[in-house]
């Protein structure tokens, strides 16, 4: 279960990774997923089909590695000046963003992936993020809710809506849930 | 996404159901799981493979269908005397089960199946438990929080933690979860 380390960038692994990603993600814009064959992929790619096969294993792992990838968070959440704005904020882009279809499909991806890396991993990005925002309202002087509180009280359920139940993955539950785990610090 | 009506008990339908999940767990028991092809399930089962395919589509299908059986809350959770009592009681056989080898690939074949509404149903069997523990609590004139906090508060991060971050699925903290919970409600 350890998180995989990324290749070294710059060298021939990092170089075919990038490769056959940009490939993933090319034939995916083409056509529908259902289409995608791991010879295609290879020849656009440049490599082998057994390039693939020996790094990924399988079509199911490539395209888990690919979505992983898409979520991972490339830039801080905007500054609106509090806590409880800068949380609204991200949490609005992030549903939206896991609503669309793609989103979604790159949820489902990590989801059948039978390597539970990917989850961990998914778990340390949105502890990276929360982290960021409790350093940014500390810096401001705001009081703020301990990491597990924010992971528990947002992103959790925020996340068991979009699995479980995405009708209740809404822009009004996730103030809801930030409002909550605010306030619960208020009253202690 | 609409959840499947089950079968009519007693009819054919329900017959073959029953004959091939049982198939399936038997299998299950003898084999390792990668050993299992539908051919030999339909065989045990005593209809043809067709059968099968017809109805669930595929093997990964099947599975997550014999998981989701799996997860149907079958008993009440014990009665302790007290709401946080129940709920610790039930957390603790439930992440027992949830972390077991036979419940982690119950987990699993349920988030791997494309069919969407399994999941769901896995957030109604939740809702039913934490709706019956709150009656209980209400017959007993205790206050009690909404279901919904119930769900965010507890089944959710719990859930969370089972997919994303096993180590985390503890009792300790389910314990926390459920205080956290019931003491929101406590300074409103």
């Amino acid at each position: 279960m350890a998180i995989k380390e990324r290749p070294r960038p710059g060298g021939r692994s990092a170089r075919v990774q990038q490769a056959v990603h940009d490939a993933v993600r090319e034939l995916q814009e083409a056509r529908a997923r259902e289409a995608l064959t791991v010879p295609q992929i290879a020849e656009i790619a440049g490599v082998t089909p057994s390039t693939i096969y020996r790094r990924w294993g399988n079509l199911s792992e490539l395209l888990a590695d690919v979505s992983l990838e898409r979520l991972h968070p490339d830039e801080a959440p905007a500054d609106t000046g509090t806590l409880a704005g800068d949380l609204c904020r991200w949490g609005e882009q992030y549903l939206e963003e896991m609503t669309s279809v793609p989103g979604r499909q790159a949820l489902d991806d990590i989801m059948a992936s039978k390597d539970a890396s990917r989850r961990e991993c998914c778990c340390r990005y949105s502890e990276s993020i929360m982290q960021g925002l409790r350093e940014r309202a500390l810096t401001r002087g705001e009081s703020v809710p301990s990491l597990t509180a924010m992971m528990d009280g947002i992103v959790a359920p925020m996340t068991y809506r979009l699995l479980y139940d995405p009708a209740s993955a809404t822009v009004e539950n996730f103030e809801r849930w930030v409002d909550t785990t605010l306030s619960s610090l208020a009253s202690r």
